[in-house]
Formats: C-alpha cells, structure tokens, sequence
C-alpha cells in the first residue's frame, strides 16, 4: 500500500494534475489514474476535476502502512508496520517473524482476527473495522527474569494513549484496562528466551475501539466495553494506534535505560486493583480472598490477607464488590 | 527403529526359530529375514544356526530408541525418544516439535549435529557416533521466572550420571561441566513463555563422551576434553543417556513439587566456582574480578570484589589462576 501517488496527492495539499504526477513519477498518465483507483478502492476519497486535477479530500481510518507511519516519528517501535486485513493472530504472525530474524520495532497490525488468543488460550473477539489487534515486537537487551514487566509497560502505554483522547484508563492486575468493571483491552506477552538473554518479546494488544454493545457476543456484553462506549462518540483508529505507538517507543527506551521502577510507579498511577478487596484464583486452583496493598519491583501483588502478606505473581484477581 | 523381532530376540534370551517368530508375529518368515537384516544393519550382532533359529549375541553402543527405552523406568522423562541420525541442532528439532504440541518429557537424540550450538550463538562440536547430543522437552507448572533455574538441574543432572560410572563432576557457574579447566559438557537451555505461564522449556545437553583428544579441532584442544579421557577407558553412550534421563526425571520430579531449593543445595556439592577468584565478563561488556562467594536462591552468582558484594546473573565466568 506505500504509495508514491499518495505521497504526491498530500504534498500538493490541494489539486495536482495527472500529467504532472506522471512527469514527476516518470510514469504515463495511464498508470497514474490505477494508482489514483487502487487508492479509491482502499478508501481514501480522491476528488477529481477537469483541468485541476486530483485532491486528496479523507483519508480511510483504515489501519493501513501509510497512514499509519504518516507522521508518527518514534524511534524504535513501528519502523516496520506490516499490515493485514485477516490473520489468525497477530501474535502468531509475528513470533513467526521473529525466529526469521525480525527487527526489534517490528509491528504487525490486523484488522480482524481469526482466533485472536487472549491469556491462558482464551479466545479474543476481534470483529473487523472496529478495534485495533497489534503485536509489537522487542529484542530488549534486559534479562529474562525482567521480561514479564512487559505486560505493564504495555497497559501503561495504553493509559497514556487514553489520555490523549480525554479517557481516564484503569488498570486491573496485572495488565487489563477497564471501565466500570468491563474490559476494554487485553494484552498477552509472550517471550522466547534463553536462560540469560532474551530472543524476542511479543506484546500483543487487542483494543476494542468502536464496538457497540450490540456488537458483542452475549455472553461478552457484561463483562467487555469499548472506548467508543466510553467516549459516547467513535474514535480514530489510525491516530489511537500512533498515539499507543508513541506512548510505546517512549517506554521502552526509558526502560532499555533505566529498568522498569519509573514503568511500574506510571502503572500505579492508573491502578484500580490497589485499595481493593480482591479474590485471587492462584494457578493451581488455590482460591482466597485479601486487600491489594502495592505491587513490588518486580511486578507481583501484594496482599493483605488476615494470615499476612502473600504474594502474586500469576493467577487471576477479580475486583471483590465493596460492601454496602 | 522400534522391532517386534527385537523384542522377541530379547525376551528369548536365546535362539528362538524364525519359524516361531513368524507365528507370534502373524508375518511371514521372509518377513522375519527383512526384520532380522535391518536390525544387522544397525549394528545388533545377531547370530544364526540351522534348526536352532536365531539369537541376539550384543547389541550396538548406538543411541536408537529400543536401546534408550529398554529398562529406563522413568515417570516423566523420555517417554516418548526420538532418535536421529543427523540433525541441524537436536534443540531446533524440539522447539519445533514442541510449538506442535510435543508432550512433557519428549526427548530427541540424534548421532550427530550439523551446527549444534550454544549459549550466545556459539557453535558446538558434535563428532558422529562419540558424544551424547539431546534435548529434554518440560512443560513446567513452576512460573517463566523460575525457568533459568532449570540448567542448574540439568547441570546436577549430568554430575550425578557421572558419579554411576565413577566419575566426579565439577560444576563452572552455571551450567559448564568441567574436568582440569577443560569442557566435558555444555549445556543450552531455552523456553518460550507468557508472562505467568511457561509453554515449554527445551534443554539442550552436549556431553564429550568417547572424543580422543587428537579428535577435537585444534583451538578447541586446549579446552574441551572428554569422559573418555577423563575415565582411561570409553563410556558406554547408551547406559550413560538412561542414567541421565534418570537423574533427570528425579530432580524435575523433584522440583515440581517443592521448588528448586534441594537443585540448588546439590548444585553447590559439584560447584568449582565458589571459593575461587573469578573474572566476570557481564552482557554490557564490563569486566570485574571477584571471589566467588555463593550462589542465591534465584541461581545468581555472588562476588565479593573490593567495591562490594555483586550479584551476577549473566556474562562470562572464567576462574582465575591462583596466585603462587
């Protein structure tokens, strides 16, 4: 989708004529009007008139490669922006790339997903034209051990997304942002790694942008939302992503230098599990209740149970109803 | 490789007619004479005399699966081993097999290796028909931080098959097993991983075990060395894989159910690091030198050095000469 034409249709900001883009591109006029009905057929909105020319009037809010590094400017992340309009799932892809050699920064963007694959295998609902279903690829030079932060730096970075569109993100433990109790965004990291050196970190984020309720299968409307929800109008895809791109870059590199205790004390900031009487399902099956007290350096929770302290580092925590 | 005819050879503890095979089996006796060429051609010294049938005189010292399997009596470990005769790297063999859902435990050997490699890219030399090149597939319950922690076992893993054959293992953190500063073993350990949930861990394990000194390539002369030359006398290659599938299976077995305290309490009986003057090469390329005091309860390696106590978790590790 990179497109030369396109690029002379924004340069020109107003109209531009078929011969002088042929010139230009030392192509015939021929060749200039296919790319001009290719660029129709992906969305964009392209005015024509005699003598004047072409303008470009909209551009799609598709999540395509050239609108997407249009002005994004980040300095790792999203160097490379594959997109796809159907993939089983983009973390699947991606991993894929990676143990070919993929680049850290790497970006695979879908518009729909197959399976999607939440944590624990749990499918994700990825409807297409509606959300944003993006993996990120890392080569991080921390150990593995650390690598689990991740998955805060990443619903970090989302938060601040959010805040560039007036939304106020909270952040469940460890690393799924709701709204009032329904979920807005999942993310599952995975990781390939040695015992001393990561191979790559995969963060796959799924982003329910404009989905209606109705849009939701039942058994998701009370439990999942979207920030169009949210918002009470549509959002941009294109422009979220960039801003979660941004948000993205900035993170890690503070993280590649300086470790991740400023990611966890932004994660705090947007913490709703902290303060709160929690019920954890522990791996093995192990149920019991306590008070969120603070997370640690390296990411585990904290809670206060009537028999001390326990700590966790993985299972699942739900936000226990407060008493009336 | 799997041999109904073998099983029967074995079982007869002496001849046994073609004849009565063929009954037992439900194949004809010229299918019987295919089975009893193809095991000849592997290496089993099968002898046979007219009326008295067949008999089974030695098997081959060959790492072939009836060979591996037969006696092993392990609960996790190998009970599925795949033998080759070649491949690129035994560890790409089972990554690849465990991304297709290889089962905990899988094991693959082969014969040889074309690469092999090692920790941080390094190749590994992996003669035909001399050494043990495998890799063990677990499927863990413990969490992603705690997976470095398995090539401290599979470290004790080796010292302890060892010592069946009279051999006393010594340790260089992490995971070099070393005899008079040259290397017997190495050891290379992979996992992929959520960020709470580990999908597999593959241990790669190369062991010198029947490599003459004349051998090895010439810059690796002054380094490497081999069970053999270690013993006087050659091992058998079989007996010495069951041994470590063992040795194995009790200590994962071991650390599923109470965690890695008892691997790391046995990895200090082999250590040769701890007392010694080290000299650390870290990731970053930074290097310092130290006495090796300990290792801590996540496997790292503490150093006094004048500056301090430092805790080294990745680099280089070479003990230092003692002074005269």
């Amino acid at each position: 989708m990179r497109s030369d034409v396109l690029e002379l249709l924004r340069e020109a900001g107003g109209y531009i004529s078929g011969e002088k883009m042929a010139v230009r591109l030392g192509i015939t006029r021929a060749a200039v009007w296919k790319k001009i009905a290719a660029l129709r057929e992906a969305g964009y909105d392209i005015s024509s008139a005699p003598r004047s020319g072409y303008v470009l009037r909209a551009v799609p809010d598709r999540l395509l490669e050239p609108e997407i590094t249009q002005g994004l400017e980040t300095a790792h992340i999203g160097r490379r922006i594959i997109c796809y309009d159907a993939v089983d799932s983009t973390n699947l892809v991606l991993k894929e790339l990676a143990r070919e050699g993929a680049a850290d920064g790497t970006v695979v963007v879908a518009d729909t997903q197959g399976t999607g694959r939440g944590r624990m295998e749990r499918a994700f609902f990825s409807p297409p034209g509606k959300g944003i279903w993006v993996s990120i690829l890392l080569r991080p030079t921390f150990l593995p051990q650390d690598a689990p932060k991740c998955t805060l730096m990443a619903a970090v970075a989302v938060a601040r997304a959010m805040e560039k569109f007036g939304l106020r993100a909270g952040i469940k433990w460890p690393n799924d942002i709701m709204h009032e109790g329904r979920k807005l965004v999942g993310i599952l990291t995975e990781m390939s790694a040695e015992m001393d050196r990561v191979n790559y970190v995969v963060i796959g984020i799924g982003i329910n942008v404009n989905i209606a309720a109705e849009d939701f299968p039942e058994e998701l409307r009370p439990i999942a939302t979207s920030l169009m929800q949210m918002k009470g109008a549509p959002l941009p895809r294109v422009a979220f992503l960039q801003e979660l791109l941004r948000a993205l870059d900035t993170l890690y590199a503070e993280v590649q230098r300086a470790g991740f205790a400023p990611v966890l004390a932004a994660w705090k900031e947007y913490a709703v599990t902290l303060g709160q009487t929690v019920r954890v399902i522990a791996p093995a099956g192990e149920e019991f209740e306590g008070v969120a007290a603070d997370i640690d350096a390296e990411g585990a929770l904290l809670i206060d149970t009537p028999a001390g302290q326990r700590r966790v580092l993985a299972g699942d925590v739900s936000i226990r109803p407060s008493k009336q």
